[in-house]
């Protein structure tokens, strides 16, 4: 494929959209949370953490979300701006939202689950008053994160920034991060995240997620060439399905197909795999290199963060990633 | 224009989806409601008027909807049964909700307006489950009302039966039916209507409801050419741009322009005026009648039911339609 | 029993508190609603009825309560107005609430039955700052009504009136009138009814009523003496348990006991009965009357608005109940 | 005043009924939030905290509440086991509830704040029928938090384990607990803390919690005494109104009279000083102390308790309490 065509002449690279949200991680872990005696706070929320693994590598990325009015919702603004993400279209909601929280629970490296809250959180009242189409206008492309499209008036947010980046040309990252306590059914889930898996340029995906949006309309196939035949007939420049820690496959639309594996690491929990991995396979992208080189260059990043306690705080650098790459190279 | 291209072979030539309720009509009228006695009980709602109008015409016509488990409930599948229409997936509610109600008053024949009761209706507990694509595919066409968007879960049900109409060649008309207060705000309305516009073959909608779906992205230009330009170059295959008591305008993918007028009639009310215009005017769709004759006779039908006292009841037939039209063209 | 003491030098003898609904009463009677075709309008609810009742046999009455912003709003104030009740109180809501609605279903004068929209009702939203101190002081007695307890913030618009009634020296009637469709459970109907019962003077209560405020603290026992001996113990007068067709009977707290019939009539339905009793019976004890005759008094208004077609605007005058009473003993 | 009259012959001391949840103590004091970094968890709720606190002291105490089913809810069972709390009629949730969470900021001892999680709690979805008559016959006293009144079925529930603690000789201690985000308004918090305040036997409150049960009725007199006397004319055989640091003061209902003031102690947080006190000041009520002994007992467990990090988890033993007492008299 010739690399993704993105608009050029834009202040902005990327712009997230979606979830913002706290991590609790254990500190105590290999042990049930009943036994946890503290917890780490962190940023999170997957479009959160792939701004932040973006803006590490040097994309200039914005975001546009809103936030609680509360301490919470300070420190994670104050956090991304500290990464240098532009939080000028992160919105403070006032109707007394809460902020999502997640406390992870780390049994051991293959046993780790999340107890949720997210009740009456700021991020899914986003509205689609609070998204600019002039902003999104001045960026390369824009993420959209799944989650977002989970619940209204977020849900419409989500379509009025997806029209907008059409109509100027921004290309569009669909990153499905299927929650399922978020919504209230996987056929709802089908239904909205089709309606913006037509109209992206790169869909990046689970089997099981792929799986959610053909679930409606026919028989399963769990077939990777015909979900990507399926996308790629619609807008679609690449589809990848991720198969976890058997690595991913890409399809782009010249006809091509990407394998990739994972890189040996010492896991410490799976968290942030999938949004480091995002995180730098688009910055490679941006540099116009291959699928491949960006595959591989997405793998290395999450051998990184799976190894460390948090997912944004130890989103690396490109040094890090490439140092990775060339240890296992040699 | 060719005529519109139905699929043939198809048990069923139209199925109307979304809205079911009762009309509850002034019977001393010219006057407030607070002085109004008594009222007259009709079955109602946009695309009920529209499915009675075309099963009276003669189409072989079915319902895709949900009722109240109650004596309206049970009102309203009777009165279909007798028109003829099919109503094997009408779904009674199991979850305690009511009919939605409209009690009009008629204070003069130019000022009408209607006291809804929209709170827990049974129309809009619709399920995606509830639709299915096997009954779908037996149709030739699917009429989908507008306000059937405007809640969860009838919105996906919604859009279930759009992308099984799709897949399977079945037409799809898109009334939009905008109904303020069934909708969180204008923007809701204008993104969910767009995405059905997209994909639908025949749009009709009042001036005001196209500006709705324009107004999300970029400043409303009030022009109709506009408007057919930008839908014609979507799926669509005709538009048509309601102007009340101006007539309308439709547009077709050939090209070509058609204006209608009214026909002279002593106007009781203006209720369903659009209903049997639309009902009358799908019907010369199906008989293949140039787009000029089927608004004529579309607007011969809504001059009858404006000057009778219901909607629903008052579809007129074949006849009655071109008895109307015979008087005013000698 | 000595009479009930009022407080004199009130300008107001009954503030009524509660539900001000419509009654849609089917036209054509003797069928299953499916075949009414029409319905006439009235003012409905207990209180409202009870209220009328009071008002036309000439106590000085006032009500408490919520109207929808519409025209069925508009109708019953007007309409309590004309009645000569004093609507000072009654407050617009302006959340959009809609007019409770009871559609009357009449298959024959044993087999009525109410189809009720309940949801979203303005009656419901009354608040406690809705509720005057100054107003109720202005009164010789309240009469509440058990509805008003089944949701907020009505239900502590209620507790608040009570309370101000007990520290004014304001009479407490309490009309159970339990509908369950408007409680979550008949567990929280008897747990708040009891709170109501425990500071009333005067309760009135079906059989099943008495019941529902047993339920929670033990066997139940079905013993109308034992339930007098209960609230008789609190703070309450006089307790009237009603047993439909076969009449009531009334205990007093000077140990006294009085039953009552029914006087002979052709009915036309069972709606209106309670209320017509509790209106003729509470001015009976207005007029110093003993109980024996006020419950007599309350037989013949109930003959009088059991055998018209609507409840609210059958409510007799005092002359229409004597000759009742005269035509029956002579 | 006699000591209070508790019955004998039960199995339990005291049960404790509403609000269980996870405290998040910041790590990192003396600063916002914002900054913390890391946040101990602990079991949380100020009925919770005071059962703590009397099985600490020796009281046999048992719990009536609803736990979230998860592992918060898990480790706040397995707390109050460990604490030899019976926790046979804690229920676990199956809606779909979180627990509730309290998230400190200290910035300095007298700048403490609280971030709540309190939407869809478990704590608060405790039903009627969670209660058991059974149950509440076997204990001496119960305590009612008046933060399990804010919201519906948890009010409901507190009402019945009221009227069961009456119907059989149980004592009961009403602590107001008022927490304004979980209340609709002051006017709501007022009503059914009057409700429960008129049948309690001991009555312990802020004088801002006092004020709010006497809003409703009249102008706000702020004074103990007129408050003493409005409670102790009903059911309470003492009304304690508590001063913060200033202390508390109790009037019994022979009269008396009782002050008690605070123990120097160097303050971590405020947290915790309240239910530390109600623990220790009841724990002597079981002994039949005097009430100035209680009083001292109370603060003494304060000043332990407001010296250290948590609330729960610092509860002190008899000994302990003891020990400051003679530390500060010597």
């Amino acid at each position: 494929m010739n690399t993704i065509p993105f608009s050029q002449d834009r202040p902005l690279d990327l712009i997230a959209i979606g979830r913002l949200c706290i991590d609790m991680n254990a500190n105590e872990i290999n042990r049930p949370m009943e036994e946890t005696l503290t917890f780490t706070k962190y940023l999170g929320g997957s479009p959160a953490n792939i701004a932040v693994a973006a803006a590490r590598l040097g994309l200039r990325t914005g975001f546009i979300g809103k936030v609680a009015n509360d301490q919470f919702g300070n420190y994670i603004t104050s956090y991304l701006v500290k990464e240098g993400i532009d939080t000028g279209n992160i919105v403070v909601d006032r109707t007394g939202a809460v902020t999502g929280l997640a406390f992870t629970e780390i049994k051991s490296s293959e046993d780790c689950s999340i107890l949720m809250y997210r009740d009456n959180v700021a991020d899914l009242k986003l509205e689609p008053k609070d998204v600019k189409e002039e902003y999104i206008r001045q960026s390369k492309a824009i993420l959209i994160s799944g989650t977002a499209l989970s619940k209204s008036p977020s849900r419409e947010a989500v379509f009025m920034a997806l029209e907008y980046a059409i109509k100027h040309n921004v290309l569009v990252f669909f990153d499905v991060d299927y929650r399922p306590y978020s919504w209230n059914s996987p056929e709802e889930t089908g239904i909205y995240c089709r309606m913006v898996a037509e109209k992206s340029d790169v869909i990046i995906a689970g089997r099981e997620e792929f799986d959610l949006m053909e679930a409606p309309f026919g028989e399963l196939r769990h077939d990777d060439w015909y979900t990507a035949e399926t996308w790629l007939r619609c807008k679609a420049k690449l589809v990848m399905v991720k198969h976890g820690s058997n690595g991913s496959i890409s399809f782009t639309n010249d006809g091509k197909t990407f394998r990739s594996g994972t890189y040996p690491t010492i896991v410490v929990k799976t968290f942030g795999a999938g949004d480091s991995f995002a995180g730098a396979f688009i910055y490679g992208l941006f540099q116009g290199w291959s699928v491949d080189r960006c595959q591989k260059f997405g793998s290395a990043s999450a051998s990184i963060v799976v190894a460390s306690h948090s997912c944004s705080d130890a989103m690396p650098t490109v040094e890090q990633i490439q140092a990775v790459i060339d240890r296992n190279e040699n």
